[in-house]
């Protein structure tokens, strides 16, 4: 099946959403956890979070214009912190609902049963349930001239983690925290364990390498 | 477990490297494809290629200063087109090979094992192995000016798919595509078929809302 871009731009304006929120595979769940000026504690789902960098530990989520996660960036803004947390099998429903239009005054963790959890150096809430969670400092954002998104950047400042995740060699066992993989804007996926491959060279086949559990 | 700021930057370079890429959660597995001015076809694999918005329809993903993935870049810059193909979970190992460091001169399809597609309004190859291939325009490009990294932004100018991939209401199905998710740098995990959520509201309990399949 082909779709030339004349077709794409015909489409049924969901329809064209759907597909082109779908076409780069598979993306990551998290829930950003702010706090508002005001103290109410907010907690919305992204799918757009992605690793920046390494040295210096870089993280980055997408912020589109207008929309309901409009209060996370606000709060970001505001008080410069915030967290970002996986979201695990158990929560995928709790994690969705979320993204419904809550006013400002309604903190989410409330109205869809996650708690909140606050550590001393972060003013920003974690998520209880997830099982990894990264607290964050705002370090800038850069503006997407083409569509009016803004890519948010923050320095990681700390991880939590549950026993088990975190291996000696720095590899995180994303399956073993229950992480989901999202198609597009409502679809929550399981992941299996998968193989782990050494190091390409151009002289050498590939070769798996072992996942260490727990 | 808790890793302070101060943890993760005392840590083996490589472990603290590993430990930052597998933060933010699962991630897209594409091959992007690329010609070069003097017509080597090139393909490099990226997880790092993200949904970037769906009105005008944009793709994005991550350039690393200085990193063999730079032909990749180089060729995009010069020829202004390049493809975005969707690792399955037939090529993995392929896939993960052409992060090896040929040369200039090699091309990659040839070394590990993938077939170069060319269609008629693209001058840069498809990977004919992938079940899910876009074609895109160089848009722009992003500096990250906290760690010297790019974003790079590209229109979407058609979608190849195999049958039973894209459904009516825009829907892709990644798991019928044999999609595959990435942790970190080297795990790439097969996906299983997911729950789909109903939009959010305010005053709705989640429910889940059937995938067609063909």
């Amino acid at each position: 099946m082909k779709f030339t871009a004349e077709m794409i731009a015909s489409m049924e304006k969901e329809a064209r959403r759907r597909l082109i929120n779908c076409l780069a595979g598979f993306k990551s769940a998290n829930l950003i956890g702010t706090v508002s000026p005001d103290g109410i504690p907010n907690v919305a789902i992204f799918n757009s979070v992605i690793h920046l960098g390494a040295d210096p530990a870089l993280i980055g989520f997408i912020q589109r214009p207008a929309s309901v996660e409009r209060h996370t960036y606000e709060n970001i803004k505001a008080t410069g912190y915030y967290t970002i947390n996986q979201v695990n099998k158990d929560i995928v429903k709790q994690a969705h609902q979320t993204s419904a239009r809550y006013t400002r005054e309604q903190s989410e963790f409330q109205h869809v049963g996650l708690t909140p959890y606050f550590m001393f150096n972060n003013p920003a809430p974690y998520v209880k349930e997830s099982r990894l969670r990264v607290g964050c400092k705002f370090k800038g954002e850069i503006p997407i001239p083409y569509n009016d998104t803004i890519l948010v950047v923050g320095e990681i400042m700390e991880i939590w983690s549950e026993q088990g995740i975190i291996q000696e060699d720095g590899f995180i066992d994303l399956v073993n925290a229950g992480a989901v993989a999202i198609t597009g804007l409502d679809t929550y996926h399981p992941v299996n364990e998968g193989v782990r491959l050494r190091y390409a060279k151009p002289d050498l086949a590939p070769e798996e390498i072992e996942i260490k559990r727990w």
